[in-house]
C-alpha cells in the first residue's frame, strides 16, 4: 500500500508516519521509484505498537526505538527477545525517598527474595537479578516501609498469586498471534496497553468491596 | 511530639513538613508557645499518606489537597468518603487519540457496561456512571480497538475476576486499622502504594510464564 493508505488505515497521520520512519521506529518501505515506496502489513502492525508505547505507554522516542530493537534482534530467541522488549519498557516512575539508604535496600530485596521463592519464581536463573521489573518491586517495597506502613511477604503473597494466574491468559493471548515477530509486538503491546484497564478495573473493583461491606450491611 | 521528632519520626525534613503545613495537607499542631505547637500520631500518619501520595503517586499539591479534603469530610458517611478519596486520585494519563470519535467511544462504554455486568459490579448505583476509574476503563478499551487491537468482554473478564479477589485481601487489609480515620487513609495510601508492587509482579508473571513456556519446553 501507498503512504496514504497506510495513514487512512492507521488513523495516524501521513506527518506523523514520516516523522517515525526518520526515527526508525517503523522500517523503510520498499521503494518503487524516486518519490513512492511500497508498504506491507508489517508496516500497519508495527505502527500499532509503536502508537500504543508513545501514546499509551507515554515513552520517549528514544525508549521506544530501543524496545523495538530488541523486537528486532535476530540474535536472540523468542524468550529472550520477549525478555529484552519488557526489559525496555518503562516501569513506571521510580520513587527515590530522602531518607533511602543501604540497609532499608537490603531489607526491602530480602523480602522481595522471599516473595518470589514463596511464589516459586526462579526469577534469577532467566533474566538476571537486575531486571527493572525486579528493581521496581524493591523500590516500592522499600517506599512502603519507610512511610511507616507495613509490607511483609504474607500481604504481596496475593498480589504475586494473582499475576501468576493473569499471566496465563496474557500469553494464551499474545500465542494467539501466529508468527513471532507478530507475538513479540502483541506481548509489549498488551504489556501496555492492559496496563490502565488492570488498574482501573482494581479501582472499580475497591469501590464494589467497600460498598459491599460498608453500606450493604448496615 | 515537637517539629524536630515529627521530623525525625518521619524522615521528612522540618522545611518540608512546614510547607505542607502551609498548603494545608497537614492539621496545624496544638499551640503551646507563640512560636511552638505541639504535633500528635495523627499528624505523623497523616504525614506518611502525604508522602505517598507526592512521591510514589506523583500527585500535585492541589491534587493531594482534594483528597485529604475528602478525607476531612464530616458530611460524608464510611463509604462515601472512600469514594471521595478515591476519586480525587489520579488515575494514570488518559489516552486521547487523534482519531476518538463518539462513535468508538460509545463502542467502548458498552463493552464496559458488559464487563460489569458480567462481574455482577452494579457500579452505576453508587458512585455513579462518571466516576474517573470507569472513564479510564473506557479510554483503555477505546484505545485499544482503534489501535486495531482485539478486546472484548471475554478477553477483560479475567482481569475483574482477580481484581476483585484482589480488593478483598486489600478491604481486610484497610480494615486492620482500628479508627475510620485510620482506615480512609490506609485505603489512600495502599491504592497508591500497591499500584507499583502490582505493575511489577504482573511483569515478573510474564516473564516466568513466558520461560516456562518458551524455553523450558524446548
Amino acid at each position: 500500500m501507498k503512504l496514504a493508505e497506510l495513514s487512512e488505515r492507521s488513523g495516524v497521520s501521513t506527518a506523523t508516519i514520516k516523522y517515525y520512519l526518520r526515527e526508525e521506529l517503523l522500517p523503510p518501505g520498499r521503494r518503487i521509484s524516486a518519490t513512492r515506496a511500497e508498504y506491507g502489513e508489517e508496516h500497519l502492525r508495527r505502527l500499532r505498537l509503536v502508537r500504543a508505547m508513545i501514546q499509551v505507554g507515554r515513552m520517549p522516542v528514544a525508549k521506544a526505538r530501543e524496545v523495538i530493537a530488541a523486537l528486532d534482534d535476530d540474535s536472540l530467541d523468542h524468550h529472550a527477545r520477549l525478555g529484552a522488549a519488557a526489559w525496555a519498557l518503562p516501569h513506571g516512575p521510580e520513587p527515590k525517598d530522602d531518607a533511602q539508604n543501604t540497609e532499608d535496600t537490603g531489607a526491602a530485596r530480602a523480602t522481595a527474595d522471599a516473595l518470589l521463592e514463596s511464589l516459586g519464581w526462579d526469577y534469577s536463573r532467566e533474566l538476571g537479578a537486575e531486571s527493572p521489573a525486579y528493581g521496581m518491586l524493591i523500590d516500592a517495597i522499600g517506599t512502603m516501609r519507610r512511610l511507616g506502613y507495613p509490607c511483609d511477604v504474607g500481604q504481596l503473597l496475593p498480589y504475586g498469586r494473582l499475576t501468576a494466574q493473569l499471566a496465563v491468559t496474557e500469553l494464551d493471548l499474545v500465542e494467539r498471534y501466529e508468527t513471532p515477530e507478530g507475538q513479540v509486538e502483541a506481548a509489549v503491546a498488551l504489556t501496555v496497553l492492559h496496563e490502565p484497564i488492570l488498574l482501573s478495573l482494581r479501582r472499580l473493583a475497591q469501590a464494589e468491596e467497600s460498598n459491599r461491606r460498608f453500606v450493604e450491611s448496615t
